[in-house]
């Protein structure tokens, strides 16, 4: 396992306090021993859980102290009395701190509609501010405490060198269902040591979200608690400025990107995953939505699913996509095997194109959709039968 | 079962050629003895199959003579050959009818991306024309070689009364995969021995499709063939006025409606089907694209699957429709019982919900999203390993 290059002034625990039936781990505690600038991304869903308007609210901040996260209950659909919990939640780790609440950010992710267990929510935030810790294994608790159904823990970092300084980025998130675009059902938490203006800390968290977790689906269905937040305090002394800002950016963006594909990867009953390359659409915005309708369509899903090369389902897709293709011109590879070519299919054998999908757990497919500029990806999953089991046996 | 009230003036023939390795009925012959007055309502997608191309090139019309129909290959993504080989099968048709091929119209249905088998084909539609009949039992043959993975027939007919005289309608269509609003890769063909305009056909076409077929989804792939013909050779001598025209507007739906929801019914491994109908939202095609996301959310289709009131995964998906919503006037009703008030959950029995969902093939949802006055329904189907199973392991 390789080790997590933490960055400097952050604490952190993830504890168990009865919201999961299970008793794993249900309470993360991220806190930043000086005050560090924050910035959100949040859910487009119009319906939005009580801790993402309280998020909403309180960010871009230059004053956040601490993120508080519980799974296992969403805090979503619960009206007033969601609103008050979350702000409980708040104010309780602000009081362990000794600080404001409006320094303390919140984030849940589980069911949705029901009420936060406050009595243990309220144990669980005591106990973690009693463990914890500056140490790889403290983050990984704290990484471990955010999951839901996923199968595997998601956290990455980097190390840089930016004008000869060293900064430090890391990042948790969790995935696994409410997968789509715009913030499905996944909240990740990007912690850095660089020193960031909050203008600066906005525009990051949005080019960010652009380049990684907006372009991965699961199930197409956006959640009403998807949060991504980007924490900088600063502690490194390092500034970023004009000269190193792409520098920056890039080291965001690969600590982000492996989270992202982690969660398609790990999609409810997901065996492997298709990254959609678009390319020759009139602009960049119709590459994206092509590629995203592309890895929405069910029968393309469930085409990979059976590792079948079945082109027809995904040119079609593109035709119904809404940008303007050109169909005489549109050409289709997957995994370096053309299929399709300016409108009429290729002679290829079934039979290697299908053992060329088996072999890969992320399947490379290259659609030409006319002779424009406009390129994108998209990451999605299958569809497989465990995804319909595990979605038509969950409960309310 | 129900006599099917024919229409007069019109013959029909359903023979098996070969397309299909089942040897099932794969070419359909439907021949009006006088020239008919035709219009077509035709798939939103870009890549449109050759059979699409040469419809929508020859309606509104007021000489159709024919319409020819093969399953088991949708004659789809074929290049220029996919057009002779349609062209092929109209001249063919029209050659036996002594009639100019401009009179005869074809529909495809089954894989995409492979040639048609001329040979097969042109003995097969010989062979339609040998057995063409205008009795019940030769309705029925025509109607079963347009279906693919269909589980049952569907058909519907009318006798209506205008103005004291009377008038036929009877239609067929065929569904079950690549089920989307605007045309998914349906068929239907529509005929009645009422006497119309080109103007009026395509006017009742159109109204008939938005308030039908537009209206149900099984996967939300919309497909590359999907069309909606209809055909008036005026046999009865009741000419449409805008007297009867309401009259005979309610006749159609009524007949097509039913075929509409048998679609969805008969979806790829659809077990129940759910009635999404949504009010108070700020236009009736607000309303529609609400239902419409509902509807296609893998979450409520699985949720729909176990029977599970799961009513958090049909409100947020609501939230992300797009038109504006109001979440704290939403409201859910599943069969009678209501879920969630102004935006916070009731208090409800689980089990009895569940159980009044099992007792259904119909679901009935109400989701009020504000005050509004728009409204609209959408009919899905739900999400089964079934389908998975089944579209992981089709064949290119």
């Amino acid at each position: 396992m390789s080790t997590i290059r933490l960055p400097k002034g952050y604490r952190f625990a993830g504890v168990a306090c009865g919201i999961k039936a299970s008793e794993k781990p249900d309470v993360s505690l991220v806190v930043c021993d000086v005050p560090a600038v924050a910035s959100g991304v949040y859910t487009q869903n119009q319906v939005v859980a009580a801790p993402v308007q309280i998020c909403r609210q309180r960010t871009p901040s230059e004053t956040i102290r601490a993120v508080v996260t519980n799974s296992g209950n969403a805090n979503a659909c619960t009206g007033q009395q969601g609103q008050t919990d979350a702000l409980a939640m708040c104010q309780h780790v602000a009081g362990l701190l000794d600080s404001k609440p409006e320094s303390v950010l919140v984030m849940s992710t589980g069911v949705i509609g029901h009420h936060l267990p406050m009595p243990k929510v309220t144990e669980g935030i005591q106990k973690a501010h009693d463990s914890l810790g500056d140490q790889e294994e403290d983050f990984l608790g704290a990484a471990d405490a955010i999951l839901t159904t996923d199968l595997s823990r998601k956290v990455a970092s980097a190390e840089v060198s930016l004008d000869g300084q060293t900064i430090r980025i890391a990042a948790m998130a969790k995935g696994a269902g409410m997968i789509n675009p715009n913030m499905a059902t996944m909240l990740a938490l990007i912690i850095t040591d660089a020193k960031l203006t909050t203008k600066q800390a906005s525009r990051f968290a949005k080019s960010v979200a652009d380049a990684t977790f907006n372009r991965v689906s699961v199930d197409g269905h956006t959640s009403t608690n998807d949060t991504q937040l980007l924490l900088a305090n600063g502690a490194s002394e390092v500034a970023i400025t004009e000269a190193n800002e792409q520098a920056f950016q890039e080291a965001l963006i690969s600590v982000t990107q492996p989270l992202a594909i982690a969660l398609a990867a790990d999609g409810e009953g997901a065996e492997r995953i298709m990254n959609v390359q678009v390319s020759g659409a009139q602009s960049d915005e119709d590459a994206e939505l092509i590629a995203r309708t592309v890895g929405a369509s069910p029968l393309v899903k469930t085409a990979l699913t059976g590792c079948d090369p079945n082109w027809g389902r995904i040119v079609s897709a593109a035709g119904y996509a809404g940008p303007k293709i050109d169909p005489d011109r549109t050409c289709l590879t997957i995994e370096g095997h053309q299929l399709y070519h300016n409108g009429a299919p290729t002679a290829f054998d079934e039979a290697t194109v299908s053992q060329a999908i088996k072999d890969q757990k992320q399947v490379d497919v290259q659609l030409i959709v006319g002779s424009g500029p406009g390129k994108s990806n998209h990451i999605t999953s299958d569809l497989t039968t465990s995804y319909v089991t595990f979605n038509s046996e969950y409960t309310t």
